[in-house]
């Protein structure tokens, strides 16, 4: 049996942002590896394929890594359509490399599917362009975490550089990040959004500065969150902040 | 009357990769203002709805976007589903802030359905993650082009700054923009990508160096491209190299 893996965006949670491609490749899949934000509707799609949970929420380690590049790699041996499914789009933030890289020194025949990443669904939850015309014509899209063996990365010059950044696994680095880009020369009252389980009914949107970050992320629950920074949510965080003003005095 | 205006996705070319939320409303759409990249196939899925073609391929001129705007605010007056139908995501590049300003001075219910865009399905076709554990782990997305009404942008600091950068609308500027990152200190050797149609099956892939890349550019036909630039392609650059000179010795 010679099969092909097939490397699917899940999208950004709801399962209605799947994209019809995806949703073809479930219905006709043999088995699917999927990851834990991965939503119960969407795997329900996979009617005729044996399911199977890699991947951990946070911090997954290189030796879980390499497990699931072998799993994939002996599925396609026995199984005709083999799906890897993985939230958001795989080619950000998903470690579809080191599966990529896998996959071809195996000789397995492999296809990726984009999907829809969070940082798009935050900012339709938002209703707030993340390039706006004559305001911000880059956008950086990502993750101050750093694995135990990677070397440091240069985040907060690449932050500091675009218009708008979006950091994605950022909510539990809240205070760090907040310190760290104000010391590298960030206005501390940069407008920052936090997205909570972007695209989904319980999702949360918090506004402030980007001095208030750390105690946006304490307001916020357990799920996964972008936080969205830059000039475009401008408007958006100060008609937040009026109207809690006026909810706070009509309270009094 | 009192319709609800959708600024829907279209994701990046292939009408398979459009969203299942994007497919049902151009079912139940009454009016559909579509751009000039939608593919025929996802139109055609708006069996019920006008179709009125919007927007131009490149530099669409403020006018006419004031003029799309007060069309969007005029059918929701008459239509109860009104969609606005854009390549890729429409929070990306899209244009999309100027028509929610529009709607919402209006007074007119909207809602933003995201979609998947250009970068995810340029680096689908690549096989490449445009993030990679130890080596990319910010990715700036941005385009190099400046209305002629609107203050200069800080683009190549932007592109400099990140791991990896895809240039959205930037095929045409090639000259230019090879230049400017080389004359602020990018790497001429920087791997480059040109991807031009991605995610359709007339889609092309040009591998080079930051040096070559008027050279791509001008190899290139008439679609929309993407450019990809970042040490994430060394590999697949280099691999495309040794199958070219394969290819010419083989010839000779």
């Amino acid at each position: 049996m010679n099969g092909k893996v097939y490397l699917v965006g899940a999208g950004p949670g709801a399962p209605d942002l799947l994209t019809l491609r995806a949703a073809r490749l479930l219905e006709s899949a043999d088995i699917v590896f999927y990851d834990a934000l991965v939503h119960p509707q969407t795997l329900a799609l996979a009617k005729g394929a044996a399911k199977i949970a890699v991947g951990k929420r946070c911090g997954r380690h290189s030796t879980a890594q390499k497990f699931i590049n072998k799993r994939l790699v002996d599925a396609a041996a026995k199984f005709e359509v083999v799906v890897r499914l993985k939230g958001g789009d795989p080619m950000l933030f998903g470690r579809a490399q080191e599966e990529i890289d896998a996959l071809r020194v195996a000789g397995i025949e492999f296809e990726v599917v984009p999907g829809v990443t969070a940082a798009s669904a935050a900012s339709a939850d938002l209703r707030v362009s993340l390039t706006q015309r004559g305001r911000a014509r880059h956008v950086c899209f990502v993750t101050p975490r750093v694995g135990k063996d990677e070397p440091d990365n240069d985040w907060p010059d690449s932050v500091n550089a675009a218009d708008t950044a979006v950091l994605y696994m950022g909510a539990g680095l809240a205070d760090s990040i907040a310190a760290t880009l104000i010391a590298r020369g960030r206005d501390a009252g940069t407008p920052v959004a936090l997205v909570e389980n972007a695209s989904l009914p319980e999702r949360r949107i918090l506004f402030g500065a980007l001095r208030d970050l750390p105690r946006l992320a304490r307001e916020t629950g357990v799920g996964p969150a972008v936080i969205v920074l830059g000039e475009v949510l401008r408007e958006a965080a100060e008609f937040d902040a009026r109207m809690a003003v006026s909810e706070l005095l009509r309270r009094a």
